[in-house]
């Protein structure tokens, strides 16, 4: 049992195939040794249907492998898949056969917090069974909110995405001579990190965003109403951030607040967004203009706004996976872990995946400030060198493009 | 009188500063003859309020010059103000005073369809009282709606935008083994224009979007759903592309079917765009996996995905209004005359501001294919050479560096 098996799982990210990348970079350059790789279809749930390929065949040119490097989503397709929690549940015992007719002996799962879950849970299978097939976790969630790990591959292109872009809202939000307030609301439940990326987009003091809301701080709907009225002596066009989880004092959801908007024409409860309800209310309370945008899913699959950095450190994740499975380690997660902010260093390691999982990563409260609305600037110090430099991505006719498989949804 | 005014007038686009840009190198090239330019602050609306700035000593530095070029939004400020019916009306006079006290000669305005009316209102004026101030409209709208022009500059970089963000929101969507209906809501209210550059995002035949609909054809409910359906035989991941101006056969917007949706918590009525509808209903009828991103501002205003070809047209177009109007034309919009797409060739000429303005160009229907669900090939190459070539924005710490007033909004 010699060969490498590779999944990805959980929400996309703008480098989950530099992670891939790095896998199969990893592969190739301990070739002599592992005759192959595969890679897993639609994760854990796919590999279970049968659903695998021969990676080495699928980039057997070199220019559609240096394409995945670049490429947003999850080229094998993902899942959301948990493992049972009792490992005599059979499930297991059909993986590892699995993994035997395909001589497999290591297998790299790139994913956020539910896939570290599979990858302990494997772990500890493997190791009751007596099996010799080495498991490794390479990290990847934008949400940043992974523990013993200084960030997460993923994160870093997506603050840059909500960075720059926060940056162009607020450009093209105070063009007009009158008093308007435009509300951007960024991903993140409970961890505020991406939403916290967006005090990099700041030209000068005093620019917009005026207010940033996390959801590790409580929000109180009448300081924010009157931070409002005394920002517009300074000012008139304002922009406020904030995460999409953002809470008052009762821990309630601030979206929960406007649950009572009805019913559409099909009987179904209309939810709105946090943005939605705070634009309602400041409309209604000043009688100004006020626009919310919820910045969509390019957020977390935009390829022109990578970051070099975090491209880099996803490809080197996985190589570096593949490296440790190799020298014998199981059970564990890839970690970066920064040495210095100036100039920023970094090394990785590995951590145990059980400490990983199922816990969560906030973004810390002496970091907030302002009562809540600003980030400090420790913070800022941290998420700076994450964002750094631009990616080439290839382009054809005036677009980016991408690796792709075909036979994807088949 | 001897000098030159500019102004910005209606909606931002990532290359109305590039034309501001553009009128400034044409003045530069005319120095010796022309004294000073000056720019209107929020347009015809901010000069009557005595808003105006001396744009040469604006721009004493080459570098923030040339970092304009690329800032999207507008530098200048922008109304949206139209100037009275009656020629008699004592605005004119007091603009035409204002004009005087300051020298100007020349006057261009930037902006799309209103500011062409604002164009054409003042040189009928100039006409009437024997002014000798000429009156030159640049055009700029990302809707592509102004007619006597092949295309407007802003619609090259917000249709490479769309293209660019369908592509990757399709691979974000296509993840998951699971069917999904994602519908994707651009702008564009009677014209479909911005909508038919999602048919760039195919990367190759069979690629979503499958289904592409403009507010020129008619929308019908029942064969959209009928296809929706069809389509889940061929492919689990299905992508739409919208307009928000789609209607059905009585010409009804989409949009107002929903309009019972209730009200919010402070009685104002909820009302859900296009792709909201389309959701509730596919949801309903199918129970399925269905999301609707209504893509946001920044398919108008962002500079990391200007259109190369779109700012050197709204360059030239500004140097070229420049040259026309000490040229001695009057009441005129610069226009694009495109000679062939195979090499892709432009010319630029002057037409009649009164012919242009309060009217609306459409995508012809002889371009909208497979019963209005799709776009045809001589749409595409069209479309195509609008897109070509990436801008090198500035960048400062990993973010875009823009060209701003601090005292914007003063």
């Amino acid at each position: 049992m010699k060969n490498i098996l590779v999944g990805q799982s959980g929400g996309p990210t703008a480098v989950l195939n530099a992670s891939l990348y790095g896998v199969i970079k990893g592969f190739i350059a301990l070739k002599k040794s592992i005759p192959r790789i595969y890679g897993m279809v639609n994760g854990v749930e796919g590999f279970l249907n049968g659903q695998v390929v021969d990676l080495e065949r699928e980039f057997s040119d070199e220019m559609s492998l240096e394409k995945l490097k670049t490429t947003p989503g999850a080229y094998l397709g993902s899942c959301r898949f948990k493992l049972p929690d009792e490992l005599d549940d059979s499930t297991f015992s059909i993986l590892f056969h699995k993994f035997e007719a395909l001589d497999i002996r290591y297998f790299l799962y790139i994913g956020g917090n539910d896939s570290m879950d599979t990858v302990s849970k494997l772990s500890l299978y493997a190791s009751k069974i007596n099996s010799p097939v080495r498991i490794i976790g390479i990290p990847k969630t934008i949400d940043n909110d992974l523990i013993l790990t200084d960030h997460t591959p993923g994160f870093g292109s997506a603050a840059k995405y909500v960075a720059t872009t926060v940056r162009e809202i607020g450009i093209d939000s105070s063009i007009y001579n009158t008093k308007s307030v435009t509300i951007v609301e960024i991903m993140g439940r409970h961890a505020g990190w991406l939403t916290a990326a967006s005090v990099l987009s700041r030209q000068y003091p005093g620019d917009n965003p005026l207010l940033i809301y996390l959801p590790e701080a409580t929000f109180d709907v009448e300081d924010f109403l009157t931070r409002i009225e005394q920002a517009f002596l300074q000012s008139k066009n304002l922009m406020v951030c904030i995460s999409e989880g953002i809470r008052d004092k009762d821990g309630k959801f601030i979206c929960e607040y406007d649950n009572h908007v009805g019913t559409d024409s099909f009987g179904h409860k209309m939810l709105a967004g946090s943005g939605k309800y705070l634009e309602n209310l400041i409309r209604d309370r000043f009688r100004i203009k006020v626009r919310s945008v919820e910045l969509n899913v390019t957020q977390r699959c935009s390829s022109t706004l990578q970051s070099l950095t975090d491209v880099n450190e996803a490809v080197w994740a996985g190589t570096f996976g593949v490296n440790k499975a190799v020298a014998g380690e199981t059970g564990m997660m890839v970690a970066l872990k920064r040495v210095s902010n100036e100039p920023y260093t970094l090394t990785y390691e590995t951590v145990d995946v059980n400490k990983v999982c199922n816990r969560e990563k906030t973004v810390p409260l002496s970091w907030i400030a302002d009562n809540g609305t600003d980030l400090s600037e420790e913070c800022i110090a941290y998420l700076k060198p994450l964002i750094q430099g631009n990616t080439v991505v290839p382009l054809e006719d005036g677009l980016p493009v991408y690796a792709y498989r075909k036979n994807m949804s088949e």
